[in-house]
């Protein structure tokens, strides 16, 4: 880990965020206080050991945990009030706050934040001190943001388990254009293109329409609110997306390189993604295993592939169709996969690469 | 399962599908004979034990699994070879070979199949009977189809242990644009917008964007004979998609309800698809564990979950930036999670839901 932050630290908003980031601090043994202006979460969130609800003098850093339409507001107040403090916020949109903030007396203490973490729950009760743990944190600033503050943030990115990455506010927004909101809206056009389609249409879908539309679920509200704050970075990435889609529309069926071209352009895409895709994608294998359609076979299973020691890369679990048979994918190393079958099959299972 | 199927049957071409179908029939009793222009393709799926290659005097079904390329011609000398035999092939799309065979003497007896299932891995040494285990196989029929050879490609399907789902020639190619050739390309289109994007950007991706892309970085050659084939289908909906695009083109940052709408539709959209989304999306809780990167920690990670005896609804697993510590996702039943989570802390893992 690194070096402790010193605090005291000031959290404002005992949501999921907040409370999250003020038990891995008081988890620390940072010295965190509390403020929400919902009683009832600021409670809980004491009750759970996050931090005192007693007022804080002299914070050396302000957590702003609140709804983006009130952080400006918030800053404000803190900037004014805090005259030594460092300031964070957690939205996930930078570049308009960073402007708005920009004008501000003081505003060279504000840093932006943006942990890429959540769940599907929110506020004190669903908060964990793990909720960050591996996860990048975007650290955002500005031409004149103090050094000392940027320091003081990316400590905090640290200190809660993050993995903090530094970069300007319009870098940022572009970033997330590209790899989260753009991405969120083509896997929403291609679950709306399945409304009115017969049943036994979609009884032919797949593991792979399965990836591409699994966020295409989730809260509209949320999505409509992200998606406006970053409207000119998304709508700048879809144009070219649009231009892309033209040029299938045009050369399918008619024009074979044409086509290929933009197949080639999406594969190389895949290989610039961190992690599990990329330079290690072509030495993977897929292990398949049939799961029989019962309690206690998915855990048995796992159980058995646990045991065999092999590393597992990946793992999808299907149950498609009320079969009596599940599918289980298990993307192991190449040199792995028969060891992995022959153990899974000495136990009975029914598996094959 | 289901009544035997009777043979003898002849499988024409002995690559990965062919040889697969010919291991299951064998497995479950049948008489298979095998045909491959490659030598060495035949010796090797008899020496399998997928059947014989001794000619056949008067086979019951014929399986032509040869490239899409020759399915025609080699249907056109069955038909004319074998006049009692029913006759089936596994191309991926289907329309264009059902009108081209239905001008051929003897086409009431040809029934297209299209078994929803592959591997990485190609050639009868890749083949398993297994491979069709729990899988959708499409049986595909024209007006003037013959019952009898549906009923026998039917019984072909569940044999093999795959789930036919019998509908017209033009249905199926509008089914597979749906769920399988449209979300492809929408997958490559977002997977191509990446490239140009400098490395700490994209080290803000998250698990979504490896959802999304996932099956982008499939074989090229392969999709640019698939969409060929399918062209008219899959420009329609791509037509549809470029509308709903435009839609949000224009509504971002200026119209929330309007942009809301296409989300609601994507939302919509991926409750019809059967399997674990739907209406049992709402009932599932994830459970996040954090996973030091050393070898053998994700088996003995598995091999608790497994003794927890909590059924596993689905599993994600990221190592992402090369960081110390990786991602567990695990979703269950929102009833199971808290078990989940202490029987893991209990064993000393860092989880939460």
């Amino acid at each position: 880990m690194t070096t402790a932050l010193e605090g005291p630290v000031l959290v404002i908003g005992c949501g999921l965020i907040g409370t999250s980031a003020a038990l891995a601090l008081a988890e620390s043994g940072v010295e965190v206080h509390l403020e929400d202006i919902r009683t009832s979460n600021l409670e809980l969130a004491v009750s759970r050991g996050a931090g005192t609800a007693d007022p804080v003098a002299s914070p050396s850093l302000v957590i702003v945990a609140v709804p983006p339409a009130e952080v400006v507001d918030t800053v404000r107040r803190v900037l004014k009030d805090w005259p030594a403090a460092a300031v964070t916020d957690v939205a996930s949109v930078k570049s308009d706050l960073q402007q708005q903030i920009g004008q501000l007396a003081g505003s060279e203490r504000y840093v932006g934040s943006h942990p890429m973490a959540g769940s599907e729950r929110s506020g004190p009760m669903a908060a964990s001190s793990r909720l960050f743990e591996g996860r990048p944190w975007a650290v955002t600033t500005a031409p004149d943001t103090n050094q000392e503050a940027i320091d003081l943030v990316v400590r905090l990115a640290e200190v809660v388990g993050g993995v903090p990455l530094v970069m300007d506010a319009p870098d940022h927004d572009r970033a997330v254009a590209l790899v989260s909101h753009v991405p969120h809206i083509l896997s929403v056009l291609t679950a709306a293109q399945l409304n009115g389609a017969p049943g036994e249409h979609l009884a032919l879908a797949g593991p792979g329409l399965r990836d591409v539309t699994r966020i295409a679920g989730s809260d509209i509200a949320l999505w409509q609110d992200i998606l406006g704050a970053n409207a000119g970075q998304v709508r700048a990435v879809l144009q070219h997306v649009r231009e892309d889609l033209d040029r299938v529309i045009d050369s399918i069926g008619a024009d074979t390189d044409r086509l290929g071209r933009v197949l080639q352009s999406g594969q190389d895409g895949t290989r610039l993604i961190p992690g599990k895709h990329g330079d290690k994608i072509a030495d993977l294998a897929t292990v398949f295993v049939s799961v029989p359609d019962r309690p206690g076979e998915i855990p048995r299973l796992m159980a058995h592939v646990g045991e065999s020691g092999v590393n597992i890369e990946d793992i999808r679990i299907d149950h498609e169709l009320g079969r009596p048979v599940g599918q289980v994918e298990i993307a192991v190393l190449a040199t792995s996969a028969d060891t992995l079958v022959e153990t899974l099959t000495a136990r009975g299972w029914s598996a094959y690469r």
